[in-house]
């Protein structure tokens, strides 16, 4: 029974469904594990003092002895995010398969974390690679980060393809093309089931290839010969940055890079050769003095708004690189929901500086590097899975994905919408749910990881504040010694409301027949029901009301 | 001295300029002040627990008794929303002009309260009206709700013309459309100084009529005959509401209303006439079991995924409409700034509930009720004023507004940009800035004003939570009588933390002579400090540190 259990194939979700970010999925067959993508999920208003949100990673725990091998499809954060938190003291042995970008940045992040001896595998579009039963191909799409690919996994029971991210380019930056002969080749061969990414559902159409973006900058640099030009986009859109640079060149202007990630990833993409300047192009930040405004770019990092970056600084006055009146900021990105008011922000603030910005979709200043529809009617043409489940996105994205793919003429109940911790056994005929396993979310804070209860607590403490309550109760007399002290934070409380909650506090005392300390959680509850109760009824608040109980040797 | 100083005209920016929202202008001359708008802003993430924000009223207070009318151009939140707290105690005698429905709006906020007997004047597009030496001309324009004006305030030094917030609608739905004439007669008369509102001054173009989405819905309606619609849109919107009732008529389906502001407008408008519908046609929400799916329509609350709102209960399944499969919900509106997460969420949770949903700019389901660029230069083609102040807007666009003007033939020098609490003197050939006043924000949370401390404290809460540490020093030994007690909340520490902690607190003693409760305040702050710095370096967070001092008799 055990052994025919064995071999099954399953399908885990453990991040990336019902949500954006955190991708992470894994396959088993018996013994072996196969990972797909680790990823990493940025906090939001509604996870404060949080710093990365990673998949909860219980079900690699109990079966860490089985994985053989992470694949990477590409290096956004989304999708290697959460690997040093899942390799370290768990898969330090394991064998992580990616492109020349992809290791590279992760090496960069293991680095940091401390894992001293990966085990890289790397790999090119078109290879193939053995992972325990498995057979993993690589085949190049268009994204935008170089070295992106799709995987199709050969298993016992058929192919399991997994599209990553994608658009499809025709016309890419660094030449490689996504590769359709050969996903059509796969599609001919026959695959079980098509995982799809779902993140531009929403939009019809086609997107618009990354040199939409290089021809707008060109106007723009040819227009503004006397500005000193700041470009900020994605430290990862490597050919983005390859354009800037070849535009830089034609119009003799220098380039140099502020904020960490940019310089780090630009570093590794020449070092790779994937990026490439001729001498004396490439400046460093410090010396940008030497140059007149007409002569220079900068490439920055913080087209989001992200508080601690270069963009940011700069906006704000706190940077090296002084904003003024002969400067054309161009934000080159689109804000992810819930980044609009951090992004306005710095706006605002470099339009007070004097200088110029060019933002917002009225100029093609950036292109996704999703799929939208008509994209993604052609991968599911080309790819023709008998079961499909769409993944990458929030459940309206996978829902609008499923409504696509019936009219391309895949049947219902052969497409299924997981959610975090599903599970799927593909069986040569048939696509069965089975029992969820223990999944969701990990909140990464400072060194530590914080639970839900404490992300409740700060919530609570953040709308109402607390009120602490210090109660001083005889050891003999049993009553209190002294009037309470009451201290509060995050709340304003008149003087003419601090005395009669001390009298509440009395009221709550004598409610309890107070003995000693064995009554003390009776009396804390009493005490912070009452004042709870009267702080709701006069202000209309919920402050955290913390009672200290203390005990006085009033002999 | 003094005496010439009254005869100044200014003109006071209390809010609206530099944000979106709480928009109040003041103007004075000598004795005179008329107040125009008095608007509230909602609470964003960055003010947690805070219900709504509203200016500062401390130069009204200041010279209240000056006020001799405020001027109501719409009844939006923005504009309206503060009064209740500026009449309130304060200008309760004060008379207030308006369009019958914005009075209606602002009768029903009175009321609730407990505002008695304003003054309000009723005025209609066309009329003018003395107030102290001021007169005040209504001029009729097209909104996002009915009863819009333009003001032209006559002074003694020229007219002062606010736009207030405008679109050019050729076509509106109540006939009412903006009068072009009158503003043109008004710019021949010949305007001083122009305030010209600049909310959609990023978009190209015209804005749509009103009418573009009566026949999107139309189609839709026409074309989903089995399904209950549920169309959620904003309750001031008349117009829009007025539409959906004529499109229910045509296709044969009742009305219902569900939410709170929702049943509230509706409910005024038909009572003044501006809303109407055939005997019959609107039915209660509480009587909809009685119609099949394809004879009714809900029009709902909630279209910007507000927490409390009737669609966000519907979609979590907490509200008396139960939402499936036959169910089609349009989401007539775009999410402001800030609340895409929350209507994403509601999405998510009606997809999951079965129903169909129609949402997104794809479809043409909303239309602004700001002009865009093509209309505001019409604006300033038709006022041609003297001076100009771009106003409803962050500083970007403000600035973009100044640009704008600038292009139309206004000198740079005769166009100022404000910031709350900025004062401009209006002189026959300048305009002078002035000393600013007194101006910001108020926070009202529940029944308390609370200040930006206590939002610092809120958000350092929520962020890294607290720690209290009491600590029980003896009377006369100077020393701890026992460990300290440490409590945290909105952290997560170890045990193996908890002990070192206070071991930490016992060095802190140490370091100050704590000689009795004079000296509490230096162990404290000793006390404060090194918690601080062992959870920063320990941890990498920095949560909110309460030491609390006790005394005891140890004798």
């Amino acid at each position: 029974m055990a052994k025919k259990n064995n071999k099954q194939l399953k399908v885990v979700f453990l991040g990336g469904v019902g949500e954006i970010g955190k991708n992470m999925t894994a396959i088993e067959y018996g013994d072996n594990i196969l990972i797909v993508d680790c990823g990493g999920m940025f906090a939001t208003y509604e996870t404060p003092g949080v710093d990365l949100i990673t998949p909860d990673f219980s079900y690699i725990d109990e079966n860490a002895d089985k994985v053989k091998g992470i694949v990477l499809t590409h290096g956004h954060e989304d999708h290697i995010g959460g690997l040093p938190y899942l390799v370290k003291d768990r898969l330090d042995k394991v064998k992580i398969y990616g492109s020349d970008l992809t290791l590279a940045l992760v090496r960069h992040k293991f680095k940091e974390h401390g894992i001293d001896s990966p085990k890289f595998v790397s790999v090119k579009g078109g290879e193939t690679r053995s992972i325990g039963c498995f057979e993993a191909e690589f085949v190049t799409v268009t994204h935008s980060i170089s070295g992106a690919f799709a995987v199709a996994v050969r298993t016992p029971v058929g192919v399991i393809f997994f599209t990553g991210d994608f658009k499809v380019d025709y016309t890419p930056i660094d030449g490689e093309s996504i590769d359709l002969p050969r996903l059509a080749q796969i599609g001919d061969e026959g695959v079980k089931l098509m995982l799809g990414e779902s993140t531009n559902i929403e939009r019809d159409g086609f997107t618009m290839s990354e040199q939409k973006v290089g021809a707008t900058i060109e106007r723009i640099v040819e227009s503004n010969r006397d500005s000193r030009i700041i470009i900020a986009t994605f430290a990862s859109n490597v050919n983005r940055i390859q354009q800037i640079i070849n535009i830089c060149q034609k119009y003799g202007r220098k380039v140099a890079f502020n904020g960490r990630s940019m310089k780090n990833i630009s570093e590794i993409a020449v070092k790779l050769g994937i990026m490439k300047a001729d001498d004396g192009t490439i400046v460093d930040i410090e010396d940008i003095r030497r140059f007149a405004p007409g002569e220079l770019c900068i490439i920055t990092t913080g087209s989001q708004g992200e508080p601690m970056s270069a963009l940011t600084r700069m906006a704000s006055g706190d940077d090296k690189v002084a904003i003024g009146p002969k400067d054309l900021i161009v934000i080159s990105s689109s804000p992810i929901p819930g980044n609009e008011k951090l992004i306005y922000t710095v706006i605002n603030n470099l339009y007070r500086r004097g200088a110029r910005v060019m933002y917002g979709s009225l100029a093609e200043l950036h292109v996704s590097g999703h799929a939208c529809k008509e994209e993604l009617k052609l991968m599911l043409r080309l790819i023709r899975p008998q079961f499909f489940i769409p993944v990458h996105g929030e459940y309206r994205h996978l829902k609008q994905h499923e409504e696509l793919a019936v009219r391309l003429g895949i049947p219902e109940s052969n497409i299924a919408i997981p959610e975090i911790g599903a599970v799927f056994e593909l069986k040569p005929r048939s696509l069965v749910r089975r029992d969820n396993v223990s999944a969701g979310n990990i909140y990464v804070d400072g060194l530590n990881d914080v639970d839900d209860i404490v992300l409740q607590d700060r919530q609570q403490l953040s709308r109402d504040g607390v009120i602490v309550v210090l109660v001083s109760m005889g050891l003999d007399t049993k009553t209190q010694l002294a009037p309470p002290e009451v201290i509060t934070r995050g709340i304003s409380i008149g003087e003419d409301f601090l005395e009669p909650i001390k009298g509440v506090v009395a009221e709550a005392i004598d409610k309890v027949n107070y003995r000693g300390a064995r009554d003390r959680g009776r009396l804390k509850a009493s005490v912070r029901r009452q004042v709870t109760k009267y702080v709701a009824n006069k202000l209309k608040q919920k402050p955290m009301v913390l009672p200290i109980i203390t005990e006085v040797d009033n002999a």
